[in-house]
């Protein structure tokens, strides 16, 4: 029942780079990774038309590189310098990802995260919640996670130490993902940079449309047929960073406002649950607003 | 191989109602069709507690009801106005539908609708395609069907002037459905109302979300992980009429903008099947802005 | 946090009945609640054109008839015998339901069943949980609910008299549902006449395909590119009893039988609680091995 | 309106293979192709950890290899050699492919695999239509394509003759596929393993449920809550061949059998079509009885 860490013989190397693309890229990664005698378990590949950009994941058995883990990412520098990568990564599936989630009065992303954790499915430790409610403390608790209470006040002073009290709670953790599990307050500009690449919202809407407030009623007001929900990156302008990860069902006249929030719950949890995973796994690259999302 | 017509034993009568919603409603009209000893074969009903109204599509066999279509009209009338509705109808399926469609130069749409006519199963005779480009015409007049060239200038007269050839050639048919598919000219204003409730367009965007020209090329600029298409009633406002029908697939980081383009044809043929069959067979009503769809 | 009950404003009467087919019954079921002065919120109706057969469900506003649900059951009986009803009932969404589950090792169902009634959103009380391992039960205690370990040994003695403690655990709670969230065992014919109607599964493939034993495994080996899972009541044939629920998701060459168990895993979970959503809510009629499921 | 070809710009060599997985590959692959100069504008790679065989697609720019398809295809044997391949192949997208379908009564695959290729979007030539019915020659007529009736009677020795014939006619046209696109008949076995890789059908159920004839009339029987399309490669076992790709509708208690078969009809065109375009581009590469497609 406790989260589970991976064991040795499952311990794996996940590179990730982005750089300009050129022919005999591949050539030159996989060059490098089969000299090593790299033990490659998945391999995906982007080469994008329009950015002009290349993009891959290769995840690498950690004991069949020498030294492992620190010796491949020091070996790999060089390539990447080479390739002129804008980004590139390393990571060590053994060492345990840290996720902090800031919630308000709705609970089922919170069940569901706190489930998975529980269940030893998430792929990380849950360190802590925050909520500018206290509503969802008991569920927390139940969980035997730590809960914060910060109240977000409407004036603009009572805000900033609101969100100044947040950032060093957050930060306390280093956490690798700051999930807003409906979340309803509109996060700081400056907080959306300095969590750059690891703050992930769920948007009840099916971005672009119903941005805002009350997606839920503006969508039955519009008189859709099918509504979404959207994990995304969160950046300075509102419900407008890189989409991560979005689901829709179908709805028809007789789904009130009321029944779509309703109904909506599942596909939110679902698709927060996935975007989560995927980040967490490494698996989401940027290409300016747009993401490769190596599945 | 020719477009079948229903024979006696298969006529229907189709009623639809919309009233304001009170109690007794259901009791008034099955009441009603009870005593005129009407066979019903599909009823459907809806209460919207948002708009207040109650919404009614019957269908009835018309050999059931003594005096057919005509005496079920005429004695139905009373009960509508008792109930205060603002729209009724009684159709006959012994009537056959026309259709006249709208295009550019892309097809897809246009292969669709013919294929169904010529095939027996679109419920209605393509009467006439008008065309801005005259590159389809070899499409439908290899289905026998006659085509229409009206260029679409850009300047204002031109313009006037093209539509008013177009409106006199759609009425000139007196068409059940006026079909844009895929035609890529916005229509006047006042056509749009002239046309009220007759004039169907298929976006190829999932609205509300990318309105107006290139929404695949939106779509991709903004990233998203599905597409989608819609068929709605035209109204004066671009790409704001109510809703009939959507669709959507999902699409990754390898789809360009063309890819999704190509990838989308198949959804916007399909909705705008769908959406188009609904309306001829009177299963759409209004609420507003937005549509009941008794499928 | 605690489960909400219905306030007494809310209180409903669902009437469900199926019967023969003929003109005039919902004359008579309408006509029969106007009198009784029935205001009516939803209203569904099914005439079967294969079983020749009649269903619907009526969901009346409990205040809006003077003597409340009681009542109206006593004063329905007399328009169920006319009709020849084969079913009727009317309950009170004022008595609160409960529910059983029984469990084995997997856990994804029972968090989503405990925790959607946690957040007083199942529509009714989970009053046990049984497990033939005991791997889940600190789950259910942490959400303040009792749990039962029944090993179920491979003799037909030891099954049986395993069986045999089970039904009295069931029994002893009245349950309105009886719910196999991943129970893994097959359910004796006995107890599954019992239980008949209330009895439901979640059975991890899309049915009729797959049934029986590892069904992923079945699906990877047969190379599908969509998987699924069906929420159906339980007959004493293997996974052949009438279907309430099903959904699906889109796979392919890169997943694995164990990866396709994983994503599984949370379209098991939704379609099992809107399965038994529609359960709770006296929305499934029966018609032969089919089901009337009214949303 | 006529089929495109590829210009010369577009050309483009299609290499696939497959062969048993070792360390290393993609580097000997990536890097032969780096030597030659080859300009790659699509990759995809899979390993398959349960079949222990490696698979990949690469397409090459043809005049980036100076010799183009032809020396490609010479150079890369010894490379294909050295992994032990038992599949490769580089194919020309600058030569034309060709189709032929086999059809009875139902028309709607005919008519969507027609219009795409009138309009230039199949990506391949449709050189003959076989019927065993006449009923649809007018519709391969009216598009221009040639039809040819062989009527299959119920007789062994007629059948044989008859498959004799079909046989002939389509061999004639050295085809790149055999569709058969609601043929409703079952090929016989010698057949199949002749056209082996190349006989393509659609089957109007969501294999491996409901296999053989009357595939709607058995999902209603069952009660499914949605229904499915089946592209795949035909081989001697009926419907038990490799898929290349399904799709689903959600369908509930008010479709009838028949209602289910009109509805089935969009999803069987739509995913025969991709079924095909992807056989045709070599997006398809079969591990036992399963497939990778690389879209």
């Amino acid at each position: 029942m406790t989260p589970a860490g991976d064991r040795e013989a499952d311990r794996r190397s996940v590179l990730t780079l982005s750089c300009p693309d050129t022919t005999g890229i591949v050539a030159r990664i996989s060059g490098f990774l089969a000299e090593l005698g790299g033990w490659i378990v998945e391999a995906a590949y982007h080469s994008d038309p329009d950015s002009g950009r290349f993009f891959t994941r290769q995840v690498i058995r950690a004991g069949s590189v020498p030294g492992g883990v620190e010796r491949l990412r020091e070996s790999f520098g060089a390539v990447a310098a080479d390739l002129g990568a804008d980004h590139w990564q390393v990571t060590d599936t053994g060492v345990g990802k840290r996720v902090v989630v800031l919630v308000s009065t709705a609970g089922h992303c919170l069940y569901e995260l706190l489930s998975r954790w529980h269940a030893g499915e998430l792929g990380a430790d849950i360190a802590l919640v925050i909520g500018n409610h206290d509503r969802l403390a008991p569920v927390a608790r139940m969980f035997g996670v730590p809960f914060e209470t910060v109240p977000v006040p409407g004036d603009d002073a009572g805000r900033r130490s609101a969100f100044d009290r947040i950032r060093a709670l957050v930060d306390g953790q280093d956490p690798d993902a700051v999930v807003l599990a409906r979340f309803m307050q509109v996060v700081p500009p400056e907080l959306c940079d300095h969590w750059a690449g690891r703050l992930i919202n769920i948007h009840h809407g099916f971005l672009p449309s119903f941005r805002g407030a009350r997606p839920y009623h503006q969508a039955h007001q519009r008189g859709v047929k099918i509504i979404g929900a959207t994990c995304h990156y969160v950046t300075a302008e509102l419900d407008a960073g890189p989409i991560i990860e979005q689901d829709v069902i179908r709805v028809d006249h007789t789904d009130s406002a009321a029944a779509m929030a309703l109904r909506g719950r599942d596909i939110e949890k679902a698709v927060l649950a996935r975007g989560l995973e995927y980040h967490l796994q490494d698996r989401v690259l940027l290409d300016g607003t747009r993401t490769i999302v190596f599945r």
